[in-house]
Formats: structure tokens, sequence, C-alpha cells
């Protein structure tokens, strides 16, 4: 299994909204991948290490899929629409990573 | 519920031990932290979003707790000796942070 993460990272003065995130650009993205995504997690950072500190990401959503190839194959057709729907959230320039699910 | 993810950024020349991670550094926590943990999940970095590009982090670790005040009273007494395992697996220096969990 393999999870696409999407990170945003917390920069003072630049927006994001949870509440469209989490109700209308991940059922968006769950509607367009189909079976392909297996599973689907969201997180809102609290904070760092050290009481008081500011979490490095403001959000991070994570996109499983059962192999690079799949997740290939389910987003090329559909990342025009799915990226073309950030800024209805975010200002943020999100980064990316691709990793495998060890545990 | 809440995510502390432990986050080892991808630098040249680190070492990172997965196998060590998995069997025996993440089995160790979950001794420690009894209940507390909810759950856990890893990942080893496999790439960035662009073909080729280097994954921003070779490892993630994800702990689950109900609360935050639930990882404080669990971790803080295991701190010292949890902390002093990371040198068997990793030169690299990690950052946290905190979340909350909203899908």
């Amino acid at each position: 299994m393999i999870k696409v993460t999407v990170f945003y990272p917390n920069t003072e003065g630049k927006k994001f909204d949870m509440e469209y995130y989490c109700n209308k650009h991940i059922p968006m993205i769950q509607g367009k991948m189909g079976e392909a995504l297996k599973d689907v997690a969201v997180e809102e950072g609290l904070g760092g290490a050290e009481p008081g500190s500011l979490a490095t990401y403001r959000a991070m959503g994570h996109l499983y899929f059962e192999s690079v190839e799949a997740f290939q194959t389910a987003f090329t057709p559909q990342a025009e629409e799915i990226m073309g729907d950030i800024p209805n959230y975010t200002d943020i320039q999100p980064l990316i990573q691709i990793s495998e699910v060890k545990i």
C-alpha cells in the first residue's frame, strides 16, 4: 500500500478552509478516484513538540492506494480538476510526498 | 483523536534502519504507552510529486492518542528511555508535530 501525503506548511498570513477541505475537496477526490482510492485521512496541526510551539504543517491530507501505478492511473486524468479546486480552500503552496506504508 | 507525527527528514549521508524502527522501536513504544496508544503507523518515503524527485521525509512515524493530555500523561514518564533508543536506528534529527485527526 502507498500513501500520498499533501502537506500544507503553516505559513503566516495564509488561509486554509478546513471545512471546505473536509466537506468538499476530499469528497470530490473520493468521487473522482473511485475504488482506486483505498482510504483517506486528514489532520489539522495543533503544535510542535515544545509546548506553545507552532505546528510545521497547518494541515495534512493522506490518500491511500494499492501502488504508485494505481495512484498515477487514477489521478492523472483528474489532476487538472482536482488541482483547480485548491484555490477554493487555500493559498498555501502544498508539498507532496509518496510513501510506502510499512505499519 | 490526536496524532503525534515524527518526521525524519531525508538528509543525505544519514542512516535510518527501518527494520529496527518497525521491529524494535515501535513495539517498545507500544509496550511503554500501553492502552493510551490507540494506533500506530509507519511509512517510508518513496519520492516527491515529480517523477524521480526525492521524498522530503525518509520516514514518518505516527502515534494516535485520545487527546494531547493522554499523550503527555503516557509519554512524559517514558520520554527519556524512548528518546534514548533513537540513536539505535537513526542519526537524523526528527521533527515532531501534534495534529487533530479530522477524517
